[in-house]
């Protein structure tokens, strides 16, 4: 955000709007048997003429080679620099189930396991337990005290849960306590630093409880703790840039990213129709709009290639209605790609598009649609995703020229 | 510069020479009646030729989406970071009417304005006062004497003019005094840090006695003062790549720019044509040549496609004469896009071409000429604006291998 800052006497706060639409994981690569992507098998008529009049380009998460996650991913996308500003693993855990983190909280990706008699490792996932056994014995840890803090315990999925703790002086530098293999004993939480001595004898406490909790259980006898994080420091959205900032997501995780990038958080339903149905009805009262669509992500993690090509023909018959909604400046951009053929978050670079009154001449007569290929010889060229944001500012008005 | 200092052992002084040759405002955007940009649609035969013989590429001056002032895209083109040296608005106004500035110098934008009885200011630009009238204002002004500095005042134009302060210990971290308003008084000038406090001083002076001298005046009877400079400190040219630099511009503001980066400024007359002949009679005594183009950006601003075009096409015979002066490697570059349908500056990415004798095979004969899409599919692709130097020294002989 330094390189941001430093355009602070250029942000102008107008009455015109953005939308940003981050497709999760957008960009894919080439079938084997088609030589074509996602994006080039899919029929999406709506997008492809969107990207006609539009300026195209490839964003670059984080580096070239570097494979984001979804914390990174949509950070860069709202400006942040995602070297600089780091999301924990605990942190964002507790993000995707909702749960709430205030400045100061310091939350933990805990495992239930199973040790032998003498406290080793037999499993390190409790024999992946699954929820309705582990959700129970969550309720019971969240019953921990310890002392000058507040202690909760909620349940992930299966063997998966969070630890939050509250209170003043806490800090996220203690190491995690799991040992990555079988046959040893949990490590002992240990601080990092000096300030981190009280966290890391409360996380111990926390444990030693744990343990004697659970001691009659067969499979969740004990627990592992990893990822202690607090949220960042970020300069909020609306203060950077002179917005008034708004996310819609139906899932947790992209709201908590919204709050953490200062964003207000409209409440929406389930599906990306409540979404856009959510972004009509609150176009009024904000000028920056994320909204998150998250299908085909999920369906390039499960390597279903068929499958995300369905999901960008589902998200394709929204851009019209998008489109009516008449906002300045209308991005459509990835936080990082998942190819199907990877089934897994690449490092590929993602296609973008900002369109405005001004783009229609950009995209061109022989540009085939929304694509990889055809963005990488777009007007824009490869840009850092950060960097998208101040075009986006720029095509709705509300970047003033730098310097006399 | 920082990039730059690190090359310092690979800057070699050769009897090689560089020709730049900045195209004001030089990128454009297509007209939606034709989808052709002013490069597209300009018959500039010569240029395209040049184009199909070079490394072409777009530039970048500041970051994508930042649309950059004069000064900005100067600097970047003479190799300099623009976000780390910044030209203030009163510097960049004493340049721009051949006001000398020195180190130390303050300079500040002054208005000419009106108040009423009680000091509220009625009209920020005092009703557009024409030059024959505040001429002789400014004359007047000019007369007032503060302790310990010198002060000048020079007219610009209508109801602007520009204050410069010469002395010892001055400071450019002081506010200006336009309230940005009517129907309030101006504002005290303010120091931003303790430095500062003198000047602060100083100017409230002049203001006070500014004040008194116009009392009598019906339109111009007061003065805001705003956009306080000083020359950036930037390492000169010459030093930094072992160059003798020259700059020969016809307008003042950018005879001021080549000095601010440590070239020698050539005398030379109110026409291209002008330039160009100083150029050639000056070959012998200088081995870079920052040489200005200025019609296309005023007529970009000016919203007049056509003219923008037509400047293009009066730019393009003079390409064979500079070619014929057989510098080494000629550079055809543009501070900054002025698309005529946004009739100002833009953000957009500026075409750029590097000759040499190395590039003949570089454009390629599909290459269909100087303009934004051709040199986006140019040798280059896109880089920053502050690289261009780069490529002009390694393609004249002036820059060694970096590393054993």
């Amino acid at each position: 955000m330094i390189d941001l800052e430093v355009l602070r006497d250029c942000y102008t706060t107008t009455p015109s709007k953005i939308i940003m639409l981050v497709v999760d994981g957008l960009g894919g690569l080439p079938h084997p048997d088609t030589g074509l992507s996602e994006l080039e098998t899919a029929r999406i008529p709506n997008l492809d003429a969107l990207a006609r009049e539009s300026a195209c380009g490839l964003s670059t998460p984080v580096m070239p080679g570097v494979t984001p996650g979804s914390g990174p991913g949509h950070l860069a996308l709202f400006g942040y620099d995602p070297l600089k500003y780091l999301i924990g693993r605990g942190a964002l855990e507790a993000l995707g189930i909702d749960v709430a983190l205030e400045p100061g909280d310091v939350a933990a990706r805990g495992n239930f396991c199973t040790v032998d008699g003498d406290g080793a490792l037999v499993d390190r996932r409790a024999r992946r337990i699954p929820s309705e056994l582990s959700a129970p014995l969550c309720h019971r840890l969240d019953r921990i005290e310890l002392d000058g803090v507040q202690v909760d315990v909620f349940p992930v999925q299966d063997y998966r849960f969070v630890l939050r703790l509250r209170g003043e002086g806490l800090s996220e530098a203690v190491s995690g306590t799991d040992p990555q293999r079988v046959g040893v004993p949990s490590l002992p939480v240990e601080a990092l630093d000096a300030k981190a001595e009280v966290t890391a004898t409360l996380a111990n406490g926390f444990v030693a409880q744990a343990r004697q909790m659970l001691a009659e259980e067969e499979r969740a006898n004990m627990v592992l703790l990893r990822g202690f994080a607090q949220l960042p420091d970020l300069p909020p959205m609306g203060r950077v840039y002179g917005l008034n900032p708004a996310g819609i997501a139906a899932y947790p995780m992209y709201r908590g990213l919204a709050t953490v990038a200062g964003m207000e958080v409209i409440p929406t339903g389930r599906t990306f129709a409540d979404e856009v149905e959510t972004l009509r009805k609150n176009l009024h009262a904000h000028d920056f709009f994320f909204i998150h669509y998250k299908p085909c992500d999920a369906a390039g993690e499960d390597g279903d290639f068929d499958a995300k090509v369905k999901c960008l023909e589902d998200l394709d018959p929204f851009i019209p209605q998008i489109r009516e909604l008449g906002a300045e400046a209308l991005v459509v951009a990835g936080d990082h790609s998942t190819p199907a053929i990877m089934a897994s978050h690449s490092w590929h670079p993602v296609p973008f598009m900002v369109h405005s009154r001004l783009t229609k001449g950009e995209g061109g007569s022989g540009f085939s649609g929304f694509n990889e290929k055809s963005c990488a010889q777009g007007s824009i060229g490869r840009i850092m995703a950060t960097q998208i944001m101040l075009l986006a500012l720029s095509h709705s008005g509300k970047l003033a020229k730098f310097g006399p």
